[in-house]
């Protein structure tokens, strides 16, 4: 339904002078009178879809809300600024905690996040409803003067990076991720990235949506994918760093021999693996050593 | 729950020089590189509390999720810049309508409004969960040279004046109101406003939040109330008009000349009317005629 509703969007949202991007980025850009270094990005996290209060710690779904935002800014590689957060507390509570609890624990676990990033919290709107919990938070942030890191800059031969490791992040990962806002800015000051965007439907889906705005194919070096512990303990291990989601990780692609500087220098504190290709043709393979390709599905987190 | 937790928020969400007027207000101001000229609201709206999609079009859901946003810029005297939808749909959707004919149908109903007041659409989140449908909107406005609006500035002896009519805004009014951005800005540009908010909890309980803003008390004139035809409609209109909320007007403090030139002036396309003024004791009356004061509740609309 997303991908239809997108569409939708495309054609009748018209194209504002204050948004000169559009629609087809994690975040939009904002054209200010006369600046346009601001970054804006939402994220919605439900009960049921994107966590489970029954299991989960309030005080892990408070940062998440505000993680997952942080990493659509990286995703543009812009400096996080403030952020308002939105919350619909179930009116009964969860469990025996009220919704004032809930709401303080929320809060609990987004502040010290806020913290690190030096994110002004500039107000929000909580209120209970007759549903689930519900958490909306919107993000502000500022491009450095290298501009903004787009999905549409990718050019064939280009290489794909990504951070990090992939996959099982149902096992934990999704809560407890550090969105890659310091890796996404040293990358984009010290080296010239065509596109960028974060990992947060599975490779082979978001990948396939960075290729399409490049105007681009892809091939992914499967047997070449960085995988994560928890997609170790996990069935298909490689088919879970292709398609599992929530990765929050960056994926870049960037001129050979960047790619070669950048993974020689290894300028992170975490990883950084090459894990495919952008090609002329559109379309999007895998291969393994012997370099024969065979299609890639675009599967991963449909919302 | 929501004053409870606005206690806990205020003492636990640590002051940010990009925040610098904190949680107070309608909106937050932002400080930005060097800029002090953004403003950023966000409200809520769920189904079952703010509307009831069995019988609301999602239409005028969707024009009304934008037009609350608006509200509160014009509440600062904020210029709208640009907004942020993320929209969590009922999976089954509602009645015959799908989950994308519903996100289709919200857009079609705040696409218009936004058009009228040049907002940017600078993207969104759109999901399906098991719940109800919830909106949740961001806007971000400019402030002219004049700065913002609080509810901080009132002094005792200021008049209150109110924007349009109040009360019954359950009939209709809720979905149907144009926000007071344009009257805010003229207002704030040709008149001195001491303090300034929207009415959206209830005239009476929206009033001492101003008035302990100030550090004040108020006096309502009980019997000079702006009533709407829909509060005429309905059983004790003047309760109506003070507690009913969702009236969406202007509520602002000003000094005693500078509301007989506005009342002499009417410079508005609505009536402006005096409906009180601000008192040196902290507290909430009433008054009739004859002057004798008789303490008012605070109640309205609490979330």
């Amino acid at each position: 339904m997303e991908a239809e509703f997108h569409r939708w969007l495309r054609e009748h949202v018209p194209a504002h002078a204050r948004a000169p991007l559009g629609l087809s980025d994690d975040a939009a850009l904002l054209s200010l009178a006369g600046r346009a270094d601001l970054i804006v990005t939402t994220d919605l996290l439900s009960d049921g879809v994107d966590f489970r209060l029954e299991n989960d710690d309030p005080r892990r779904v408070g940062r998440k809300a505000l993680a997952v935002n942080l990493s659509d800014l990286a995703a543009m590689a812009a400096r996080p600024l403030a952020a308002v957060v939105a919350i619909a507390l179930p009116r009964a509570g969860c469990g025996s905690r009220t919704p004032l609890d809930l709401a303080i624990a929320l809060y609990e676990g987004l502040l010290p996040l806020a913290m690190e990033f030096d994110v002004a919290l500039a107000g929000g709107d909580t209120n209970t409803h007759d549903g689930p919990l519900v958490l909306s938070v919107t993000a502000l942030g500022q491009l450095t003067e290298r501009g903004p890191l787009t999905r549409s800059g990718g050019r064939p031969g280009d290489k794909l990076l990504v951070t990090g490791k992939l996959g099982g992040s149902i096992l934990g990962h999704h809560f407890d991720f550090t969105p890659r806002v310091r890796e996404a800015l040293l990358l984009h000051d010290r080296y010239e990235l065509h596109a960028g965007m974060d990992i947060s439907d599975g490779l082979a889906l978001d990948l396939s949506r960075m290729a399409a705005e490049s105007g681009c194919g892809a091939v992914v070096y499967a047997d070449q994918l960085p995988l994560s512990e928890a997609a170790q303990c996990l069935p298909h291990p490689p088919q879970r760093a292709l398609g599992d989601g929530e990765d929050y990780e960056l994926l870049l692609a960037v001129a050979v021999n960047v790619a070669e500087a950048i993974l020689r220098d290894q300028p992170l504190d975490c990883l950084i693996t090459c894990v495919g290709e952008l090609v002329a043709e559109q379309g999007l393979w895998q291969s393994v050593g012997d370099g024969k390709r065979t299609p890639l599905e675009p599967k991963g987190w449909q919302h």
